[in-house]
């Protein structure tokens, strides 16, 4: 079959390689999008980062891997002692690997698991036209649930994650930085659990236009004094909860300058190196700056429920293309910003 | 009556003053410690910052005034309409004016009043022989704690508002960062609170011995990996909850490479600049920095209480002055590090 190998920094080869099969508790899926992502892009222009160069302590892996893990597909065969799945069930994969044993992963929050492990990061993932997965990474998806949204799953549940650690009251008022996937996703995730006012604060007047056109109220932060903005509509409380889904200081600065008292600003984007962080902000009204990383298995679910009821869309931001054009169509166009989310179709 | 006037940057003079008198709803106090803190010295060298050179909002004062916060002394005299308060009653001042009105008051967290005002700052305040202030300024101390001690529940209150605020288990492992005033605050405010793993990290020799010498476990950064101690120290958990009363970007760094998952840094400095700030450590295991801002009356309540428990001691680090020294034995003196704490004694 054909898949796309990573072996070093700009070395990414469509390659033909043999057709896994699943082991005990494995499920084959022939994969039927999957979505190129920032960690992706790190790992072309600058790895590797993530994908192990010895052999990983969850998978045993190491580069050259296939890459790839956000994907949908159809279950294509089940290995030994699996029940409850057979071939064809419409599924979205989880790729997390976990130990389950470091204290994060016995608190429950194995997303921020001490030695986790990505299938398509740490193990062959999602751009090829089969990937073999662990039971325990399938989330079943309705019938209402396109193939297209079921490879959105997860950074739709990266930013669904995100949006419930600010924990804003469905009457407050929320601030997103960045309309890039996540800032998207956070704006999805917000109006899913009924929040109404909802700004998306981002610079570029192309992302602007994208993300009103999904019905977006947005603030051009070049333009507008965001902070009086938001002290004018909040009767001086300030934002309920902030999200930085940029990772860069202007956005930080201005994010909390926005947030109220005893309120977070949530992290949620890779900071590439250290910020100057105006930290005094934090200590004059008691608000806060919360990390997020990745989701769990509720967080899918929540997504997926959520796509169930409608309210995620695809329309001018995600476009699709070949195996064969991921470097060009793939990275070089996202790392040049051209567009702004790109999903792999295997089956092209 | 003798008083300590700020008239602006290295102007602070000990003047003769009318004696105030209390008017409705207020008490006048004769005044037996105030203590001498960092906001203190920002005024004296690099002022005004919160000393108003125009009528307060809440209080309609400014410069000149006489300083001092952090105070403690027996009711004097007692205006009209005040109730429950007697001559001789021993107190120890919170000197917050707050105006009730504004989103944080109307939530109870007047700490962090939009309009706040500091009896010492915006008006005249405990270096003196006596100051005037509104009744729900008092907090009874009962006869088990000094005046001494007195004066030290407004500091000690900064630090264990903050101590609360990192939620820390009683069986879990704190670590405090920069042993001045507030550090050691910290350290007796968690102890008062159970725990019995609390960790000062602290570069100054002199000051490590200090807080040795009240029971303290020390951790030098400039000899210790402190992030491969806590590690170590906590099965790989990280600290449950990390303070910073530094301020600097060294104990911000390592503070943010200690703390556990999901767990808080606390955030208690007046941070001067911006710092270079490690936000990827916040993202990657979902930890956050929370600010701490003052008190309400419940610390200086519950601070009292451990005082009278026998908790606080005052041994190898507070000092006494006349107040005819302030300038000299005061903020020369704290402003080079020979000192940590200085209560002006205004009988002497
Ligand atoms: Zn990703
Ligand atoms: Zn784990
Ligand atoms: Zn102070
Ligand atoms: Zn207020």
């Amino acid at each position: 079959m054909r898949a796309a190998v990573y072996h070093g920094p700009h070395r990414v080869e469509i390659e033909d390689v043999p057709t896994p099969e699943p082991g005990p508790g494995e499920v084959a899926v022939d994969v039927a999008f999957n979505g190129i992502c920032g960690t992706d892009l790190h790992e072309y222009y600058a790895g590797p980062i993530f994908v192990p160069t010895s052999p990983h302590p969850l998978t045993g892996r190491q580069a050259p891997l296939t890459m790839g893990h956000e994907f949908s597909g159809t279950v294509a065969a089940v290995g030994p002692g699996v029940d409850g799945w057979a071939v064809g069930d419409r599924v979205a994969v989880e790729p997390i690997h976990r130990c389950g044993q470091c204290p994060p992963c016995r608190a429950g929050n194995y997303n921020v698991c001490q030695r986790i492990g990505f299938h398509g990061l740490m193990s062959d993932g999602g751009m090829a036209e089969r990937t073999v997965v662990p039971v325990h990474m399938l989330h079943r998806l309705p019938d209402s649930v396109s193939l297209e949204l079921g490879a959105l799953v997860e950074p739709m549940s990266v930013a669904y994650h995100a949006a419930t650690l600010g924990e804003p009251p469905a009457d407050g008022t929320a601030l997103v930085f960045g309309a890039g996937p996540i800032g998207i996703g956070l704006w999805f995730a917000l109006r899913g659990k009924g929040l109404e006012n909802v700004y998306v604060v981002e610079p570029s007047a192309d992302r602007r236009s994208a993300v009103e056109a999904l019905g977006a109220r947005t603030l051009d932060p070049t333009d507008v004094d965001v902070p009086a903005f938001v002290a004018d509509a909040t009767d001086g409380r300030g934002a309920d909860a902030v999200y930085d889904a940029a990772g860069v200081r202007p956005a930080v600065e201005t994010a909390l300058a926005c947030v109220g008292s005893r309120r977070p600003m949530v992290s949620v984007a890779i900071y590439e190196t250290p910020l100057e962080t105006p930290l005094l902000n934090l200590v004059m009204n008691e608000s806060r700056i919360q990390g997020s990383l990745c989701y769990t298995a509720a967080d899918y679910e929540a997504v997926i429920a959520l796509m169930d009821a409608g309210t995620y869309d695809t329309t001018g931001w995600v476009e699709h293309i070949a195996l064969e054009d991921v470097v060009t169509e793939g990275f070089d166009a996202l790392h040049a910003g051209r567009k702004t989310k790109v999903l792999v179709d295997p089956t092209r």
